[in-house]
């Protein structure tokens, strides 16, 4: 479970080890709503059951959103394994990597071959390696720059949401998010339709949950923050890149000030709603 | 066991197969010799299998080394599964394709996401799939000039090392061999020794043996064609592209026979080898 806020409760994970536990992953943020977990104090707790001897304890995070968006330090951080992703670098694609403190021996990923020091067979992608190194490089070197820009651009999106939109909320702690995200519900509009007409002006969102075989299922992730049904269900994540212009978003938010407001003259009455619902 | 031409014998697969036998993979050719198997065959030891109630046999190959080399073609193979890999054919490195006639179910092989209808979690490397695409395109277009071009550069290879080298045999059924792999038994030469002076000369081949963590395993490949120990031991493999040049060659053949000549004069008579194997 996670704190309303998204936050994972340390007390929870304290709560969560036993002495077979052997690996604690937790997300160093969250994909949908950017909320930035407090590793260090995870960390922590692990080495503190170390110490009393449950050595085979190990703490794994996943990093992909946070690379390039926060500091990643893996020492300050103090987890044993970390994930990163190269397309959330502007890197390319299907090429990632796992730090490894040296303490936690690997199970190979793929067998066959002996390549990737045994860990993963098949002919080694020094293209997509060489991509990643430069990526990350190229990253840290505009570090400042390029995470004060996001989040100025996302704080300006966010504020003229709340000027322009009514009944607007944030969604997550607001004081430790990744400066990319923005996870917002509209109360009374549907995310789903929200996304799909946003998607036909071009402008690429996500809803909270994932659409799988046609059936939408309610994002894991705000219903675990205690969000209503219906605040889950008016949900969209707004992200943005280095890249991503002033005008850009002026634009987004034009038309998303304009299909809320088409959408929520559309809604059918809650009566209607209702009938609708027990009919699927 | 292979004969000792390289071939898988269809008798042998036949006797190897039980009523338990759920795959049989075979390589459409060999990655060492590039002698092609008569898959064809085998696939019609499997269709009798299936005939009379086995349906759960099922035949997979590895069609790497095959695809824009020899004409690969699902439906007269006649196998149920088939690899191929994208920087084989020029095209991105880490992209590959399975084929699947759709009566094989596969097991996910990574899970977390539902990407790439949840058999393989991750974001989907677009420009890797149409890398691949456009590289089998290329490969299916030009393959008459291509596997013309590369035949007539090996074959011209090997007659040349015929010519100017001593005591030579080409490894592999020669008349079922993919056109751009030769590989070649030097008596007298080690390998290992021969590939470390062609390196140092810009020239990349491989030895039919894989070095593992400084050991020598003689090459498995050539070992189950009844090859001597020495004959293991002198081979090499040379392999060529499309795009290697004529003048290339050349300047192969002369470094072979040069180093060819200076590694038999080096070498300790058989007596001072002797000697040295039993120390190791």
């Amino acid at each position: 479970p996670v704190k309303k806020n998204g936050m994972v409760s340390l007390d929870e994970v304290r709560a969560a080890i036993t002495d077979h536990t052997v690996l604690i992953s937790v997300m160093h943020d969250n994909n949908e709503t950017g909320v930035i977990q407090h590793l260090e104090g995870i960390a922590e707790i692990v080495r503190e059951r170390r110490t009393r001897g449950q050595q085979a304890l190990h703490l794994h995070t996943d990093a992909v959103q946070s690379v390039g968006k926060v500091a990643v330090d893996v020492k300050r951080l103090g987890g044993d394994l970390l994930s990163l992703s190269g397309h959330k670098l502007h890197g390319p694609k299907d090429v990632d990597a796992l730090f490894n403190r040296k303490v936690v021996r690997l199970a190979k990923q793929m067998t066959g071959g002996h390549h990737e020091r045994d860990r993963r067979a098949g002919t080694e992608n020094v293209p997509g390696v060489v991509g990643l190194g430069r990526a990350a490089g190229l990253a840290r070197l505009h570090f400042a720059e390029r995470t004060e820009r996001m989040r100025e651009l996302r704080d300006y999106f966010e504020q003229q949401v709340m000027r322009r939109i009514a009944n607007v909320r944030v969604n997550g702690e607001i004081e430790r998010r990744v400066p990319n995200i923005a996870n917002l519900s509209f109360a009374d509009v549907d995310g789903e339709s929200l996304l799909i007409a946003l998607d036909l002006q071009g402008i690429a969102v996500s809803t909270g949950s994932a659409c799988a075989s046609g059936s939408l299922e309610p994002s894991h992730v705000l219903t675990a923050m205690q969000l209503t049904r219906e605040q889950v269900r008016g949900s969209l994540r707004i992200s943005l890149s280095a890249l991503t212009t002033r005008e850009e978003m002026d634009g987004a938010l034009a038309a998303l000030e304009e299909t809320v407001a088409r959408l929520r003259e559309m809604r059918p009455t809650d009566e209607a709603a209702t009938r609708m619902e027990s009919r699927l």
